[in-house]
């Protein structure tokens, strides 16, 4: 039997001659009789290799990569002759699928003398998926559904017992898994199964202890779904529940947006027609269950071997999705039917057909009635509650969602932004897509323009522009070059502190054109005009204001100030965070502090997806968050009214001041107009 | 604070007064401060008094009988001036629904002194429901499923949580329950309940810890129905869950005829059909729903007050109703899909509108491949189990299933019967309804016979007979005729040993007519005429050696006689015990000993829906039941062989004998016909 003393070669109690192997990286170590498979030997050590097989050398989960040399730090001397030679069964796994060179399956490889072997990360079952940005953690693989591979006991007249249980009891014998519940669907395909795979199957089981679904025969492809259903848009993020890697990614509109636009308009929907919230609910369930089975047909992927979706929304969007009425999130005391997180079956949510039958569906929490799972995701995904920094985090949607704070406390609540961040709203706005403008710069000489538009990779000054939009098209404007477009106007003068695009330059360009009493900036002269209206700074300046105004309710509550800002949501990745800032969306704090992280909510939903101890994670994180509710806070309006201007009317912004030089406060001729908005009656919930 | 000493009224510690109650039967006591009400006093020392809700003067569950005098047993002088006046919650109450004299109720009586209180059997929430036969254990009231009337806190918008949070507190506080599990059907109709009920709601709780749906205001109805889904017939028994009364019982054909008379045509249906499984899985579950909901609206209860389905059937019965495909129970190995019972929604098995959505359908653990989960229902009933007589419950359906054993071992096996014994497949033969003959005499002289029908308490020969069934008619014989008559044609000397209808005695009596070779006997001359046919004897004679075959073969492998019969299934409540045993349906034992009992299998899953620990005790029961298979066990066509005859070919039958004088075995002179029926294939699986 294995120990945790190093040793050379030797004879153990029995007689029989011991090796000992050193596992790396975990350094755990043993003694194992020769002729030990790697395999087994790594599980007595409780070394992390995977396997789906069970060491029947068919899934090649198992690889390892044995070292040879004087490893004098282990005082082990790892020789090649140490080892069985590559055997047939490893020929066969390697001529059919891939195997790295030097690579060996630990279930067919055996000991015949001191080793030092590698699980390389790829082979481990706890593997991690490394995330782009350093400042995140990575994600380790550990989701709630795994596959196993068993031999099962063929019936016996003579020792009659249900096919389950011996099932049951392979999964126990082999496996060391105790089921103590098996789904309705796994009992009306279990018999054809068995049958079929001539008494070996694969089966899914969740939990560890709840079996969900069996195969015929052996099978590794595991996949499951994260969904970002948003008020305008809903992606689907389709996942090896093996490795982490996102297989396909698809998208549509919300179709309730026949329904309203925004939220409280969905909501008036259900208040003015009774059962609208069915049709809503009927709406958006067709369409997710569309895209999975889009996701998945697309990429080659048998919709069946979906085991599991991680849904995140707003509280609306949730409450819809699950068939809960969603009235009461319409009017004070917004309460929410649940604020904890939810399991139900698939099939509950109207995907039967669409994901394997035996596919749960699991519903991240609702912070709050105005605070939605997409912020718990968004929470999960950046991990404020690590960190030492006072992180503030936004999630921009047609709903602000803003959570404030670090490991010791956070808040939470939401702001009605509206779509116009997202570029609704706004005269020439679109979405995110190929032939929007989405970086601009503007000389303040000449009050010139130049862009770049998504799907060209060049400013439209460039020679090659013509050629290369040729196709694209310069199509409109999309949230991020709003903001670009705004900010620049602003810094070069073209609009004032208060708003108002300033009519008295359009004697130094002819791209100001009046337009009865105010002006607009012509961006691109073409077919379609893009211009930037009066109304369009409006739009911006209640979103921004909105968005400012819970941030800094927050931060009133915390008493201290934000010292890292995270922007996320439909715009978040390409927003650039000095115009951020210009613009006075955000409060004032190091510039490279600020990040753009686009869809975190999607990226939380995939980690609850792919970890299961995330879940437990977020669900506690978010009983603690303290919500705070802009509708019955007074400052509120005070803060709002005060982030009209830009960047601010009061805030110093001295970390911004100090990289930008901005212009000089200035009243245009026509100030009243600047005042107006601010006092214009937000609707509650963009 | 309650003492279990007793004291006359004292002061205690703090200087208030205390005074000594004593509860009866429970003869558990305390002292408590004057103004304590008396429920309040019985929940402090553990009394088992009822109430749903929560002590506020609404359910009127928690009736006490106070009682006074001088209990010198207890030292306790119990006076009437003790206990608080009748008050007006109580008159309210009395005045709205029926309280017997004397009552009180508990939450609104309060202790002013010394008293002795009586608990009757109907306030207590742990019941009994007392049966009728002595010999069987009562059924303690404890169903999974109970109610809780609650009152919530209103949402507060600056202490944000979810609705269904609240709901969980207030069952915490003001009942104890921990819910951890809240269905997402209550999650959907929630927050309308909750202020329809102006947040007081009454909880359906499964288990003691999940929510499965919740009423506004006030309520106190639950019921669950007792499902016996037979071959040939379909039966619900609608259960008060509160008092275990049985409110309606509703019975059809099982609509699953049109694809075959018995178990192995409607398997062989499926093999010749593909899809045919859910052709007949659908009727089923259609002729279910339909008797649920008819169960429901005759009794005037609402189909939603339904919060739990017991079911139980033969194994293919048990399968098609799931879901699962039964041809695996076709042939050998007759591997069930599980042996386990089985908890699913009732939704998924198509009873989604029928019951309450949050209902959940329960299916008995099936105890083989041949022996059903009616037989399970049926041990559960008889309780053979905790008995030390050996006892041989036979369960007679279109297949038998038997078990033997005592409280130290427990065999099982099925035989298969055909549907002879429920009065098909015999020529006059209906099932036991109005009109059909059930009692037969026949005199030995004349050879005359008389009897009664099903509908009039009169014998055929009496005067007003003709003008009692005038209406009703005499339309054929059910189960219980059939072997009554047979048996007196044996014992009159009609019938001959093995089985011939005696045509040398045509001389004596005009009722033997000819029919081809074999003579019939006209039991009833009129329109419908009818007789008994040599066929209809052969029929019962193949029957009842298929089930004595597999009885003895049982007896074999225990190595002990049997001490104890129980007859349970569709004919069983009207059998005579020594009629059974003069055609040999049963093997000899001490008259007496023989019970009739009637559905069994539904009184088993009745018991399983009122007292959940019962799930438990059968699971563990059907678990140690040694299953023996007739089809692989050679002395089984020996058995049968050799049980053809009446009442037997060898068994001495002594206590048969001392009872009833059998005739002096002879053979017909048509003796050939007699040894024929012995050797002909049986079917496997009536």
């Amino acid at each position: 039997m294995a120990e945790q003393t190093p040793a050379a070669s030797e004879e153990n109690a029995d007689g029989g001659k011991t090796a000992h192997v050193v596992f790396t990286p975990s350094g755990k170590r043993g003694d194992f009789p020769l002729g030990t498979p790697v395999l087994q030997a790594a599980r007595q050590l409780g070394v992390d290799l995977d396997s789906v097989c069970g060491g029947r050398g068919i899934c090649g989960r198992c690889q390892c990569s044995p070292s040879f040399g004087d490893f004098s730090k282990f005082k082990v001397k790892s020789q090649e002759q140490n080892l069985s030679e590559f055997g047939a069964v490893e020929e066969r796994y390697k001529s059919k699928r891939k195997m790295k060179e030097g690579r060996r399956l630990g279930c067919s490889t055996f000991i015949q003398g001191d080793l030092v072997i590698d699980i390389p990360e790829d082979s481990q079952v706890h593997k991690q998926v490394v995330r782009k940005r350093a400042e995140v953690r990575n994600i380790e693989i550990d989701p709630v559904v795994r596959l196993h591979y068993i031999e099962v006991d063929e019936p016996d007249m003579h020792h009659p017992s249900g096919d389950l249980e011996r099932v049951e009891r392979a999964l126990k014998d082999q496996w060391g898994i105790d089921v103590d519940r098996a789904d309705l669907p796994v009992l009306q395909s279990l018999q054809k199964a068995l049958r079929a795979g001539e008494w070996k199957v694969t089966a899914a089981v969740r939990n560890n202890h709840k079996l969900v679904y069996v195969w015929p025969g052996f099978k590794d492809a595991a996949y499951g779904c994260a969904v970002d259903i948003g008020s305008t848009t809903m992606s689907v993020h389709l996942c090896d529940l093996h490795n982490g890697e996102v297989v396909n990614s698809v998208g549509a509109m919300n179709p309730q947006i026949r329904f309203g636009e925004d939220l409280m308009s969905r909501v008036s929907y259900v208040m003015m027609n009774p059962g609208g919230d069915k049709e809503m609910t009927k709406a958006v369930r067709e369409t997710l269950g569309f895209l999975l089975v889009q996701a998945a047909t697309e990429s080659g992927v048998d919709p069946n071997d979906i085991l599991e979706v991680v849904l995140v929304g707003n509280p609306i969007m949730h409450h819809l999705m699950l068939g809960i009425d969603p009235t009461e999130l319409g009017w004070a005391p917004f309460a929410l039917a649940t604020n904890q997180p939810l399991r139900v079956w698939a099939s509950e949510i109207g995907l039967d057909g669409k994901v394997n039958p035996g596919s749960r569906a699991y519903f991240m929490p609702c912070v709050a009635g105005h605070v939605g799972a997409d912020a718990a995701a968004v929470t999960l995904a950046e991990g404020p509650q690590y960190r030492d920094e006072i992180t503030l985090v936004v999630d921009v949607g047609t709903n602000a969602e803003i959570v404030l704070g670090n490991k010791e406390r956070l808040l939470a609540c939401s702001s009605p932004t509206g779509p116009a961040l997202e570029g609704a709203q706004i005269s020439s706005g679109q979405r995110a897509a190929t032939g929007a403008i989405e970086r601009v710069r503007i000389d303040p000489e000449t009050l010139e323009p130049r862009f770049k538009v998504i799907g060209a990779d060049l400013w439209s000054d460039e020679d090659e522009f013509a050629a290369a939009t040729k196709k694209v098209g310069v199509t409109g404007i999309c949230g991020s070059g709003i903001i670009e477009v705004l900010a620049e106007m602003y810094l070069a003068g073209l609009i004032t502190t208060d708003g108002i695009i300033d009519g008295s330059l359009a004697s130094r360009t002819d791209r100001l054109v009046a337009e009865g009493r105010t002006f607009s900036y012509v961006l691109h002269r073409g077919e379609p005009e893009i211009r930037v209206t009066q109304a369009d700074v409006r739009a911006i300046q209640l979103a921004k204001a909105a968005l400012y105004a819970g941030a800094q309710l927050l931060v009133d509550k915390l008493g201290k100030p934000v010292e890292r800002v995270v922007l996320a949501g439909a715009f978040g990745s390409h927003i650039d965070a000095k115009y951020a800032m210009v613009l006075g969306l955000i409060p004032d704090c190091k510039l490279d502090m600020v990040a753009s992280v686009g869809n975190a909510a999607g990226t939380g939903a995939r980690i609850a997806l792919l970890n299961k101890k995330a879940r437990d994670e977020i669900r506690a994180t978010v009983h603690r968050i303290e919500k705070i509710e802009t509708a019955v806070e007074e400052k509120f309006q005070q803060h709002f009214v005060e982030a009209m201007a830009f960047p601010h009317k009061t805030a110093p912004y001295p970390n911004l001041r100090a990289a930008v030089t901005l212009p000089e406060p200035k009243v245009a001729s026509d100030g009243n107009e600047g005042r107006e908005g601010g006092g214009r009656r937000r609707r509650r919930r963009g």
